[in-house]
């Protein structure tokens, strides 16, 4: 249902007589205004313009001020600015509501309910117009900017995009550093006066980074107002454009956006018509609505896809952990040069530590086979790791020459007659007009052979050299990549490419992302054990995230002895990541041994959901806890899971989710007593009881710990 | 036939002990040499290492100096330099000596003979290995580095080539201005040393230029020195390495390699082993030997292609002149901004003018097949020609949608049933991943609507931004739309790529380049008289190329009211270009409408070759004239093609080409007595005559003018 009021611009400069007299007060320099309401009526949302034609918004939750007036606007190359000296062309307003069902999600259905206004903006100097598009939803307001067909707006190239957020206060931030090549940076979390001070220690060093300034902050920001407002600003719907980062003023508590540049310093290449991405402000006076919060995905467009039978959840195991704790080698050999095509692997020597050999990924799908799993992950099985690595090397991978030890044929007629699919991996080393050379022949390789989902992987500098992983080229390639996927049938997971913005909904091929911290780097000296705490309220608004949870032997030392990290986490609280970290690919990381070793504890991940009908978010604080249940999709059975950060806590959950009358066999997977993430993680102990809608349990998480609950009717 | 001399080091230190000796005078600071000899041993050439450990060469022809010492090696990035402290590892000397038969050519067997001295040099403190390889042919040297497999030398980045030309004096040349992006400036011809003074005039303006300094100039540079040697340096076997251009030091008459660099300012990608592209030096005391040169070519790989049977030369004509002229328009319609697959075509105004139209191809199909030509190229009949121009527009053409306008279905089947094929044109305007992502497509397209060459280009600044059509990153990109392109058995012919350096003969199917300034400047203010003169000692040394002779209609106002350009060349001189200017891929680039009026001279056009068993230059002195005969392959007729420059001139030639006792009947299309190329271009005489390998003749050229003959054997 679409409802649109139309002002013509002489009914609009009456209202607006009336309207500036209301604001007059309020916005002493700004002569013009218009007010939108979310449906529910808690949110308002204004846009103003000022005297000297600026255009700006503010936005008030429950009348608080979330973003005090802001600034909007675009600085150009080789033109003039598109920042001041607007007069309101049009104004039109309209209210959308309509519900969607998801390919897979954490829910059934979704509402997209929203009001809508249309502003459309002209500079009388160039004869330019913009727009300016406001949604206000019950969750959150999303705007961006569109560029209409016009002769005096063709082509044209961003300096800088200004759009402001004016924040009412000095939030508790949860951030990351700002930086236009990774997302793999731990969480900080400080009031956002601290952000400059703690920014030097904040930027670990990785592969491939470009932090952006002392105060520059990454999207989703996750932050918390002293007066008890949750507020989270990020992104949907990046397409053909570069990817935001907010830079502080730390002063005025102002974030601007700063796009990801290009080679030559450009900041994004624009035809009119466009339209930008929405910038998105989700809040909440309950942490809980952010985690619930659908305002991403319904800022996307729906799927164009007619066909999605071929889409499905996945959880999975690999040939991966060894690889990633030191215990085996992507490569066959300990060359530190090879060259494709020319290096005869035949006549070089192993090196004895090859992971992704037959006989072994035979054992990993015969275990994949008897636990249930849809897929096997195997890494390291084209040739070219021996230094695929830091080199940009242009013909690094070709995506589906195997190394002798690998046979294509067997293993896949051998994983067929088990059921298990194997789940391709092409790594590209950020070499990705390699990977474009061979996209094509590599789809069509995994469709020949029966591999129906990628994991890419962009590590490393990026070749175009001088392009970022977050800027509008490789923005382009990562959809270019996931859409001629679709085209073969295949669903990506892809790992250091841009965030995500909730372009799922469009291209639901598109499973999982990495673009954060995930549980590898508990092998690369641990996360922090408040990080899954935080991730929901951050890195997975913009889309699923593949975290690998489900690490059972926490010391790494055990499997490689080289190795001194801890995962720090309770293997209670690997089994709650299950559910508390969203994903329709959920891979069981550890080894198959380790999970042989505790199976009782094992039986939670074999059970668990990866689809679902329905959420809740129980309990919620960022970074310091989260207890989430999900109805598993086309069931009544629902899986609980906790997770909490150093401290520990006591959790207690009603369980009036579940249907009345109905009763259901409760099976939690909790800390025991003695259980700390770092000198006990793998004391857990699993009880059995009765559940009904008036059911209610108070739970005892352990530091770094927490807790799963698989919650089966009873027929 | 190869002969091979392997000197141990202790060997090698008593041969140069007695060079030393020989060479101690004539270079002071260099205590190491070592000399070949060609195999007619005229020229001589010497390998010599400083005391400081520094490579350099010289090369004598006839005791004359042709290259002083000169200085060898690189600058690397963030890297020691390899440029001095190397010592004499290994060297080894052999002889080669073979015929083989191009695809196509000039000549039906070429000799390649050569003695080869290969140098190891190591350097001491790095550890590290190069190779330096000359080869000596009787018309000139060749050689190129070598870095060989090692652990201390294996990614490396390129800072700078240092590889010298130091020339023996202030020779007169003919040079382009050294530039990153274009090579269609006019020749300048000047003493070296007046190239600083020369240069900013010769700068004229081009869609993508980035000339490089007040005194670099290209390759191929053809030189002559005041005591009658000619001189002409370029590179053979451009692969994964950038263009090769010379900074001239013009008080010491040396020049020097300046690499094109990346958009990061390096000049080369590199991972060990690996061979650079060949220096050349083509020398003789008779211009006309540099002509006949086969030296670049010898110095390309043989081919690999198995099966060859689908390259065939080509004689065509095209929709092309009409809108080069401004008569017609690339685009189907006047819109300034259009989107693909987003503008509807059909629901806009066509404007009126567009050529490539099903009516109007059909026309040139009909014109073709009745006179024999073998393709009707077709450019602008797909979607996107309004503004795929200067916007550095990423998606701005798919290569396989038609403009409505233009039946593709229906003229395959139309020329098909004609004889006649359809030239297929990808203008890429320069965005070549928008190219390759669409280059499997549209060569599948290009197949099944029976197309088999294709015309691409490469107009405007390149994307990814920043980079240059000489980088090392689009020298990759020109070479692997050839390859890809050999799979579906379709021949090149590629426009503003790189200057070729005989690639041809490792892939035939590169069938043409435009990398020159073409006929179509004629259209754009006019060529130099003397261009035709000077372009076979500089451009064609690398490969054909496609310069679309054959302007019949020299006044363009004729044409377009609009156009105020003529034609600097008579009508006769015309003919003349598909004899002097070899190339497999001739155009009959004037309207159809303009043949019709001259028939007489369109009959040598009809008649004249595009594949030769034999080639002999009869006269030629660079900037002057050049007159060429050629024997049509598999036949006993000859083709003769004159040209000269703005003076006029007689030529004077002997027909001692002719088998002895054969008897011949020659057609000569000369120049009218009163024929100018610019106030009465269109004179012209043909007269028919009866000749043998006795006979000789003088015929007149006009200023600008020249002459054709076609030969025929009379059975």
């Amino acid at each position: 249902m679409i409802l649109s009021v139309f002002y013509s611009r002489d009914t609009f400069l009456r209202i607006f007589k009336v309207l500036f007299i209301c604001y007059t007060f309020a916005y002493p320099n700004f002569g013009f205004a218009q007010e939108i309401k979310s449906p529910d009526g808690h949110l308002v949302a204004h846009f103003s313009l000022s005297d000297s034609g600026e255009p700006a918004y503010d936005l008030w939750y429950k009348s608080k001020p979330v973003i005090k007036q802001s600034l909007l606007g675009f600085k150009l190359k080789d033109a003039p600015d598109l920042l001041s000296g607007f007069e309101v062309n049009e104004t039109s307003q309209s209210t959308f509501d309509e519900s969607w069902k998801p390919v897979w999600g954490e829910v059934k259905e979704i509402r997209n309910h929203y009001n809508q206004l249309m502003i459309t903006l002209r500079q009388p100097k160039t004869k330019r117009l913009i727009q300016i598009c406001f949604r206000l939803f019950n969750d959150g307001l999303g705007f961006r900017y569109g560029f209409p067909a016009q002769d005096s707006l063709n082509y044209f190239t961003i300096k800088e995009e200004r759009t402001q957020f004016a924040l009412a206060g000095d939030h508790k931030a949860f951030w990351l550093p700002g930086d236009y090549d990774t997302q793999e940076y731990s969480t900080i979390t400080s009031d956002l006066s601290q952000v400059r001070e703690k920014m030097k220690a904040a930027i670990t060093p990785n592969v491939s980074q470009t932090p952006i300034s002392a105060t520059a902050v990454q999207t989703p920001i996750m932050m918390k107002s002293k007066d008890g407002l949750y507020i989270n600003i990020h992104e949907a719907a990046l397409v053909d454009y570069s990817c935001l980062s907010l830079e502080l003023d730390d002063r005025n508590m102002v974030l601007e956006s700063v796009l990801t540049p290009d080679v030559l310093g450009n900041k994004g290449y624009l035809q009119a018509p466009f339209q930008s991405p929405w910038r998105t402000i989700i809040v909440s006076d309950k942490a809980a609505d952010i985690l619930e919060s659908k305002l991403v995905l319904n800022l996307n467009d729906p799927t164009q896809f007619k066909d999605v039978s071929w889409i499905k959840p996945i959880k999975y195991i690999g040939v991966w952990w060894e690889m990633i704790t030191g215990k085996s080698t992507w490569s066959y050999t300990d060359l530190s040069n090879v060259q494709l095509g020319i290096t005869d692997y035949l006549k070089t020597k192993p090196n004895g530590k090859h992971a992704a050999n037959t006989l072994k990924v035979k054992s990993y799908i015969d275990f994949a086979a008897k636990h249930g799993f849809d897929a096997v992950l195997v890494e390291g099985w084209n040739q070219g790791w021996e230094d695929w690595f830091g080199q940009t090397k242009d013909y690094v991978f070709d995506f589906v020459t195997p190394y002798p030890d690998f046979d294509v044929k067997d293993l896949s007629s051998y994983a067929s007659a088990k059921g298990v699919k194997i789940m391709m991996h092409h790594e590209t080393s950020g070499s990705v007009r390699n990977y474009e050379r061979h996209l094509d022949t590599a789809y069509k390789f995994m469709v020949d052979n029966g591999y129906n989902s990628v994991k890419s992987g962009y590590v490393g500098n990026i070749l175009p050299r001088g392009e970022h992983h977050s800027g509008q080229w490789l923005v382009n390639h990562y959809l270019y990549a996931v859409k001629k996927a679709a085209d073969y049938k295949i669903m990506v997971n892809g790992h250091e490419a841009v965030r995500p913005t909730g372009l799922s909904r469009t291209y639901p091929n598109l499973i999982g992302n990495e673009s954060a911290r995930g549980t590898e780097y508990e092998a690369f000296g641990g996360n922090n054990p408040d990080h899954t705490t935080i991730l929901p309220f951050t890195r997975l608004i913009g889309g699923p995230m593949d975290y690998t949870p489900g690490i059972f032997e926490t010391k790494l030392s055990k499997l490689n002895p080289g190795n001194n990290s801890s995962v720090n986490s309770t293997l209670a609280r690997q089994l709650a990541l299950y559910v508390t970290m969203y994903s329709p690919l959920q891979m069981a990381a550890d080894l198959p041994e380790n999970y042989e070793r505790f199976e009782d504890a094992f039986q939670f991940i074999k059970d668990v959901a990866v689809d679902w009908d329905d959420t809740r978010v129980l309990e919620a604080e960022p970074g310091d806890y989260i207890t989430i249940v999900r109805k598993a999709k086309g069931t009544n059975n629902w899986f609980a899971g906790s997770t909490c950060d150093e401290q520990g806590r006591t959790s207690s959950i009603k369980f009036d989710f579940l249907d009345v009358g109905k009763k259901y066999l409760a099976t939690i997977y909790s800390d025991a007593k003695s259980a700390h993430f770092s000198n006990n993680p793998q004391a857990y102990q699993i009880k059995k009881l009765h559940v009904n809608s008036s059911s209610s349990l108070k739970i005892k998480c352990a530091p770094g710990g927490g807790y799963a609950i698989s919650i089966i009717e009873i027929n």
